[in-house]
């Protein structure tokens, strides 16, 4: 493409991006030199800072400047309430969706031993020193509705059970708006047998 | 997401990459944060010095570090013939499948007056002064077989019939290894138009 080491360096790079493989890369590596070196000047000097500052919450594993987050740090919310997620985009969702003014606790993946994650990479030492300080006097599971997410799930309700503290889960069922015929049988499963009185 | 501006700074930035939305800006920014610090700080860190280092060859308009780049630097190419091409990923294709061992001219696109692209922006006012000096004797035109390619190709021969330079077209045709039945119409006229002896 050119003499330049430069170039090639920067095709490698591009590709610890997520899905980017070689021809990707060069693709956006020249689009970016011939039509935005603005811009990707700019994503530069970011990138570098926001590896560089951004770290987790103290309190509950969220990315932050700080050492407490937005939600951790913010007195309007509930302590007592403690919904815990796998992801942070989980957070913006139930924000956006839901009225929930309690805490947050973010695992940041699920349990799988096979690829070596445990407890400990879960930040669930993190939730047991926390539920131990008292306080917490429920706690909303909404782990995503995987077998991952699911073991992951029943070792929090085993944790939460030795501080005697009652754990929710999000219910699961058919989605809104969606039909029957689509569901699959899985879901139909768990809907049918919890389903809810509708008559007073 | 966090109380962090840095991580919407780096969403927003990320979106300079080609056909990156608010989404996937999202979903690679916590990719990056969760799993591939390093690689991300590297990519960072690249990104500007390639920005501001690299620029365009004198000669051939290729990207580089230096003031010429490889093939126009290499004495072992002959300076006799110019291959004029429209992206830099089509030098390397050329490079990669023909004996071609002359030099390069690169438009870094096609004549577009109504995207505002004129014979200046493809640096066709350096390919004249280039001509004008001497030493071209055959010009080989691999830009795009598409409409504004032809068009380009026309005002490039225009330019070289005023020093009485021969122009070449890399052939159109059927594509090797592909049937008959399949090719477009335009392709076939082509094909047909300009077939070749194939008896002795």
């Amino acid at each position: 493409m050119s003499s330049s080491g430069l170039l090639e360096d920067l095709i490698e790079s591009l590709r610890c991006l997520p899905g980017v493989g070689p021809k990707s890369a060069q693709r956006i590596a020249l689009h970016l030199l011939k039509r935005d070196r603005k811009a990707a000047r700019q994503l530069g000097a970011t990138l570098v800072a926001a590896m560089d500052n951004i770290k987790h919450c103290e309190q509950c594993r969220l990315f932050t400047e700080a050492e407490l987050c937005r939600w951790c740090s913010d007195p309007a919310r509930h302590s007592t309430q403690l919904c815990i997620v796998e992801n942070p985009a989980d957070v913006l969702a139930i924000d956006r969706a839901t009225d929930y003014r309690g805490k947050y606790f973010l695992l940041l993946g699920h349990l799988s031993p096979l690829d070596g994650i445990g407890p400990k990479d879960l930040g669930l030492d993190l939730l047991d020193s926390r539920l131990r300080e008292g306080g917490v006097e429920e706690i909303t599971l909404a782990t995503n509705s995987t077998v991952e997410g699911q073991a992951t799930a029943r070792y929090i309700v085993d944790l939460a059970a030795a501080y005697k503290i009652p754990v929710m889960q999000i219910a699961r069922g058919i989605p809104v708006g969606s039909e029957l015929e689509f569901a699959d049988s899985g879901t139909l499963s768990v809907a049918f047998s919890q389903r809810t009185p509708l008559s007073d």
